[in-house]
């Protein structure tokens, strides 16, 4: 079935822009007309990525660029380095790349998030396009400004809060996205539930056949629903100063799961998956939320066939390697780790809890199914 | 002699900030109470200047912030790479600095670039506060919020505008500033003259020795009116959008002079004195200044003791090599040099020239002495 197309905007005064949804919109070079001009657009992909749409993007910004070059980064969360931002710097220069550039981050959130803080940095600053490939991009890593390279000591600690110029979300994309990465951006969907929406809560449990199935009316939806969510909660707070840490939820342990694993093993929404569970079971161990809750949680994360429990990360000290790796934490302010938590469902509150309580939970959650 | 505190204030909306002028401020704890609050400080700075004024630095802040960690990073121009800025990140992430952690950038302006560049990027930007120990980074490099590292294909490529909250130019630490390095700073302190003010010329001519023996009441004037006129250019165009590239008047020449000889071997401001000559020249051959003006620039620039020769720095073919780096310089645009020429005495102009003509400059003023 066909899906009209679908423009959310995120409102940040002369940094706004929109958020464009609807299938076949790559291959329509009428949309790329709003992007900025210049002599020379350069899409940065990887390799999976880029065998699939790199040449029907290309074709498309011939028609408003005189020059278009592509870069491609090889694929995976362990690439998100310095080493593979330098890729794109080189390529850049090699190319004559000018202060008017444009970028293009044609791949899922390991190249937006890269491309994003290369225009971010590269002459202090090029205009950037996300084209997101994968569901998690399409929900939520390519809105809202966030970039970012990871450290061997942290998840996502060098990088740069800086805007896209327009965010392209082309259905089509997700034909041929593998199924595991399907549920990982189920799992960043799902949460836009228990923090903010939990009609949208309701609507994903009737719908999770639908999505599963890649029904483009369902999927158009969750995107369209999601984006409006992280919209409203980016244009509230561009450079998290408060509120926009909930969109955070599942991401303290979710990282630390990520990280302790060995980037790439573990996928990131798999990772926020499993860290819904344990922060909803944290608010239960704090009184916010009751077991009914974290129950009906839990069982909706399972039907998109994503991981319920916490990977044991440490045999010897399991519970205190995941406390180790939170407090590095972007959150975390004089080494306390700092938590979203459910305070009721809908509602997303970010506070520290005691040490021995998050033990509990680990200890808790992580032990063999 | 004394001097009285000068206070300049760049004017940015909610991210103006004070450039505090005095000798002895470093050892005045008292000015530092107006830096964020937080429960940690990391000074960055490098092997040459921490022996000096580190100690100095570590006391006044240790009244504000119950910990200060120092970071000490090789001295020069070669360093200001990734590869330094990894150490920066290193040292934040091992002593658990988070997000309010408060860098402070104690040295010249390489130190500030990279501090600058590590605020901007470190867990997406914390607080900063630059303190200039040369006279170059006093009146240039430290103010404005240009921050960036190197690029092997080109100088200052990759960076973010990232404003500090304070500047704190201590003049007692020009004290024990080499004398190269001395005029290395003069040399950007005449550029305010050419690009804006003739008056501000005639001063630095009637000053040069009171300046070059370091009278403490004429490096104070020098100081406060180039932080005066950056601040009143930057306040314009904070991001460089047109205006704010006329204090780049001689960097043109002057950065390929740097890359050509490899960084390190001319000093920024050396290669700045020599371009500001060569920028100057063009001027003239395009009718836009007489042989007086360049006469008279090229005289101060001598008695500063600052080359007013440009390097060789390709024995076949010395005009194309410059071509070559110009090309990659920021204000090209689709491969055009823009060079910022000087538009009668006082006023400066940002556009491109013939090629031809260039290569005439670049013969004439690079021949061997």
């Amino acid at each position: 079935m066909s899906t009209d197309q679908i423009s959310v905007t995120i409102d940040l005064g002369d940094r706004s822009y929109p958020i464009d949804i609807a299938e076949g919109l790559l291959s329509d070079p009428a949309l790329f007309s709003q992007c900025p001009k210049a002599s020379m657009a350069v899409i940065v992909t990887n390799d999976v990525v880029a065998p699939l749409y790199a040449a029907t993007l290309e074709a498309s910004l011939r028609r408003y660029y005189p020059r278009v070059h592509t870069v491609i980064l090889p694929d995976g969360e362990e690439f998100k380095t310095w080493q593979t931002l330098q890729k794109i710097f080189d390529g850049l220069l090699e190319n004559g790349a000018d202060r008017k550039t444009v970028l293009f981050a044609l791949g899922g959130g390991v190249v937006g998030d890269m491309t994003g803080f290369a225009a971010a940095s590269y002459m202090r600053g090029v205009p950037f396009v996300q084209v997101p490939t994968t569901l998690l991009a399409q929900v939520d890593s390519s809105v809202g400004g966030k970039t970012a390279i990871n450290h061997p000591l942290g998840k996502n600690m060098i990088g740069a809060f800086y805007q896209p110029q327009l965010v392209v979300c082309d259905l089509e994309t997700l034909d041929t996205l593998p199924e595991r990465e399907l549920a990982a951006g189920i799992g960043e969907i799902i949460k836009y539930g228990p923090i903010y929406d939990m009609e949208f809560f309701s609507w994903l449990e009737a719908n999770m056949p639908a999505l599963l199935r890649r029904d483009r009316a369902a999927l158009a939806h969750a995107v369209k629903r999601s984006c409006e969510i992280k919209a409203w909660v980016v244009g509230q707070d561009e450079r998290e100063g408060g509120l926009r840490a909930i969109l955070n939820f599942g991401h303290t342990f979710g990282h630390a799961i990520e990280a302790g694993m060995g980037y790439g093993n573990w996928l990131h929404g798999e990772g926020v998956a499993a860290g819904m569970v344990m922060a909803a079971e944290l608010s239960r161990r704090l009184g916010m939320v009751d077991a009914a809750f974290v129950a009906r949680l839990r069982a909706l994360i399972e039907r998109a066939g994503l991981p319920v429990r916490g990977a044991v990360i440490d045999e010897q000290d399991n519970a205190g390697r995941y406390l180790q790796l939170m407090r590095v934490d972007k959150k975390s302010e004089a080494g306390e780790i700092r938590f979203v938590l459910i305070d009721g469902p809908g509602k997303a509150v970010v506070k520290p809890a005691p040490d021995a309580l998050v033990r509990e939970v680990i200890d808790a959650c992580c032990a063999p199914t």
